[in-house]
């Protein structure tokens, strides 16, 4: 909800799907928070592109819920996690259909969506989230709300090892991923 | 809240003021809704200039309301009256500040402020909003949802008759008149 820098690891699986790592949280009673179906839909400015200038625009569509999201995402800010400003607000479903068209007549126009089932744990102040996305694979997102980076590093790294995941830093973006893909 | 084509006849007041036109509508039982005092902030956009394309963004806080407006305005449409296509969306007001921050982050910069006293009643199809707009005096709005120009026009005009209201026809918005009122 609130304009905070968020800092993000994420990482593609390359010797386990997000199956094996969700039952291994499980047995060790990690926090299980929920599952979600998350629509993203992705606009681009008629004024400005968002690819070259690193910003986003987006609407979340979260399944059972009846609130979507708004979000701006600034530019990247870190090197080594996605920190970035984000700015979020919450609409309710039955104005969906408004809020498209007024971005369109403001010059947005949607130009991609992301598609995935995502699964939460939370373990002390870190969110974990197992990503299945829709023609892309399977991804884990670490997450800190509030620390260094530094903090986020470590923990991801006592994370990799522990579960003995091996999986390649990615520092794009699913819709990133899925236009590189694309093209 | 739905997209519709709103047409609406504004008139400045000249001969009587809002409080001696309150009294006579509830004098003759006709259905008051309510008071508000709405603070509407008016946006315009880095890329093109609203002034110019006859557009309108404005966020709309009404007074004793936990929601907000996002509302988009198209260019006037009809001559006579002020049709024009109007989008709105509601918010939760806990969301105004991020509100405010996505749209300058789009480009888009609130440049005034309009704020108003509105006292509204129902006749059947027809709204009447009775409004005391901060520097600029005593306006009547009459409003038809869902009919055409044609009944508004023999409506308004049987209104000022029976109430003996002389005023002048506006069709700019309390926007153009304060913008005009300050250049």
């Amino acid at each position: 909800m609130s304009d905070i820098i968020e800092s993000e690891i994420k990482l593609k699986l390359e010797n386990k799907n997000i199956d094996d790592i969700f039952s291994s949280l499980k047995n060790d009673g990690i926090e299980f928070i929920g599952e979600e179906r998350e629509t993203d839909t992705y606009f681009n400015s008629k004024y400005r592109d968002f690819k070259k200038t690193d910003e986003a625009l987006r609407v979340r569509q979260i399944s059972n819920n009846n609130e979507i999201e708004l979000t701006y995402k600034g530019p990247k800010i870190g090197k080594i996690s996605k920190s970035r400003e984000e700015i979020t607000i919450k609409i309710k479903s039955e104005n969906m259909d408004n809020l498209f068209k007024i971005l369109e007549r403001l010059g947005f126009n949607p130009v991609y969506k992301v598609i995935k089932i995502r699964k939460y744990f939370r373990d002390k102040k870190f969110i974990i989230c197992l990503d299945r996305v829709e023609n892309l694979g399977d991804f884990i997102e670490i997450e800190i709300d509030n620390g260094t980076e530094e903090e986020l590093l470590n923990y991801v790294n006592s994370f990799l090892y522990k579960y003995n995941i091996k999986g390649s830093k990615i520092s794009q973006s699913y819709l990133e991923l899925l236009v590189n893909k694309n093209e």
